[in-house]
């Protein structure tokens, strides 16, 4: 099945602006994007970056050999463009520590629904499996419930997936967190080789930058 | 089997001081403590609530018909207490938005392995179901890591459930959030009661106290 992410290279990421540099945010930007790519390629499925922009250009470090399809439109417009592509997978770039189990169980509900959806943090929907052309997304804050509303109107059968990984977008200073602890690849070393996850005084979790680090 | 809920009545949740008045923190603190009893319960097992005071005296509008074991100790020693007692089961009373399926699932994993663990975000362990009496836990910040070192460290075969459910633990303001959006008990009622969420200029989720809350 084909696993579209969805991916903007150009100032990514700007509530990260307290901890990472504008390059270094285009770079982990990359490092989320492989991360993604490479699950959804692990879990048996194809992978395909759709892009607002060409990629080469962006980061002379990466092998940027990724099926892409440039869609230069807003988030909305460019996934509604897939979606009579169904059966279609749609995962964000920035759901680093997804894995190709969780991957996989976003297509494995499909046996009885219609509709498989992860949600995110805050009301997100960070990745779904659609098997009807039916559905249509409309991402902002509480896209999770709404996207419910519409398979219900449309009776679309739907089903959730319970996963931390899958729930886990990067957006905050804090989500690095979860790529520091929980995540395997790119933008885990990419954080790791910067940051290190400390206690504070009262037994809390923060991060701290290296000395060495950017 | 047997799921200890640790419990701790006395001024509880103070992250949640900006949103909840000290009683109002005492009576969600009861209704989360509720919810995670009754998804324990639903899900065929045995909730005994683990508490450092005895709960009569505190919510008198509570049902607190609850399976009780009085532990006066810290959360760490109190846990141990009883982790001899295994196949044993550990879930924090926070927990709220848990589903029977969710329970499950920590106990399910156990037929490989001896320790299924829930982390919760930023390195909590959220809980875990234990089939040996050789593990033993620390809670601190990032005792997730260090609850799979001394699994490692003692041979204790370890296996992770990755439920977004789970792993949503409520102490700041922003989980009230996802207990909006996914609760389905009474501390979803009780946080729909007082707030509601709503989409601020960027698109992006908040809460707003509802006029007639308290």
């Amino acid at each position: 099945m084909l696993f579209y992410i969805p991916f903007k290279p150009e100032s990514p990421k700007t509530r990260l602006s307290r901890l990472l540099s504008p390059d270094e945010r285009v770079e982990f930007s990359f490092c989320m994007l492989d991360d993604v790519y490479s699950a959804v390629e692990e879990s048996g499925h194809d992978p395909v970056v759709l892009t607002t922009h060409r990629l080469d250009g962006y980061e002379p470090g990466f092998d940027l050999g990724y099926e892409t399809r440039l869609c230069p439109e807003p988030l909305t417009p460019a996934v509604n463009s897939v979606l009579d592509e169904a059966p279609v997978g749609v995962v964000m770039s920035d759901v680093c520590i997804a894995t190709p189990d969780s991957v996989l169980r976003l297509v494995e509900r499909g046996g009885d629904t219609d509709l498989s959806l992860a949600p995110g943090r805050n009301g997100g929907t960070n990745a779904f499996v659609s098997w009807t052309s039916e559905f249509e997304v409309d991402y902002h804050g509480t896209s999770y419930i709404d996207h419910l509303e519409t398979a219900r109107s449309r009776g679309i059968d739907t089903s959730t997936v319970d996963s931390f990984r899958l729930s886990t977008d990067v957006d905050e200073p804090d989500d690095l967190i979860e790529v520091l602890l929980h995540g395997e690849g790119m933008s885990h070393d990419y954080i790791a080789d910067r940051f290190e996850v400390v206690e504070n005084d009262e037994r809390r979790v923060d991060l701290r930058r290296l000395d060495d680090g950017g």
